[in-house]
């Protein structure tokens, strides 16, 4: 990627950011000029760690572009995948981040990626200098609540089936994006299962 | 339970509740008489249900004394035990809360149980009228997040002699309190299996 195109995705990163907190609170120029004077963001290429499993996950990683898988190995060694980061999201181990505690995750780029980088120091700043940033702060920390909250219903409540819709519903366009077997890894069957569920799902709807 | 009995246990309650926002953020003597104002608390006789499955759960339940029983019924329906809340915790669905939409869960009180009940008209006066008010909003999200976040880590992670290890940790005496099938059942294990848990512990120490 040339050093232009890398500029000119950095800026719109940051854009997409300021779009993004305008859905939770209000933010005036100068605080949102703070802020630009606070962030900075990177450009990651495809199968760039960003975090190894056991380290601690001192960031929080906003993605204006691309894509990051957040997985983990069993004691087999087997790699599982957690989730997957789209644009306009957030990747990090918020728990490790916040107890300053090794993580049980890895995060990696499954695509070229240009990643806003949110450290302790900016975040506690951002907390203390924007208005409503406590308020801010609290929301999406929400939102994220109500992630773990659907994986965890999901574990309890639904099916294979019901969980490949939902993933398709929450990451448009994933299928197309990654491999399969991280698909697979990430619903917790088996690739066999994956392909039997999209020949089932295609035999009903044939144009869908 | 006497009235008077009531009247100490209440009072104790609020006590208890201000020693927990405490130890998240500091609050002024008038911003404490204003919360106290705001809070009430009621007694619920064991067996009591404060919320039931696809209602819309609209408040927040401080556990000042006795055990409440998050579970829901599986599309067999099964009693699954989701979550034990004992005294000092919250118990609600928070999804369904903030987002005003059915629960997919019912809470129980497993004993009588002297609960304080946060609205949301109490909430959202809390956090615009406490100085700190939506940093404690924040913290005790944050905490909660990082429950759903081990409970999601021990599905993928943990043995059920490891979930029966943590449960201990998390719900000391739980043990003594609870009928032995909830445990099962929030473990997702068997009885039989519970009970070759609790032999296989007490063989390596006997006087545990």
């Amino acid at each position: 990627m040339k050093a232009k195109e890398i500029e000119i995705l950095k800026n719109n990163g940051i854009d997409t950011l300021y779009q993004l907190i305008l859905r939770y609170v209000a933010i005036s120029d100068d605080e949102w000029k703070y802020c630009q004077s606070k962030f900075s963001s990177s450009y990651f290429p495809k199968k760039t760690m960003l975090l190894d499993q056991n380290q601690v996950c001192d960031k929080i990683f906003f993605i204006a572009s691309g894509l990051l898988r957040i997985y983990f190995s069993d004691e087999r060694g087997e790699e599982k995948t957690f989730h997957f980061c789209m644009e306009n999201t957030f990747a990090t181990d918020y728990e490790s981040f916040l107890k300053n505690i090794p993580s049980n995750f890895s995060i990696q780029a499954l695509e070229n990626s240009v990643v806003i980088i949110v450290t302790h120091e900016m975040l506690q700043s951002l907390y203390v200098t924007l208005r409503d940033g406590e308020k801010l702060g609290r929301l999406i920390t929400e939102d994220y609540f109500f992630m773990l909250n659907e994986k965890i219903k999901a574990f309890y409540m639904h099916s294979p089936m019901e969980r490949y819709k939902a993933m398709n519903i929450q990451f448009p366009g994933l299928m197309q994006r990654v491999p399969q077997y991280y698909i697979a890894s990430y619903l917790n069957i088996s690739p066999v299962h994956l392909s039997r569920l999209k020949y089932t799902l295609k035999k009903k709807n044939p144009n869908g």
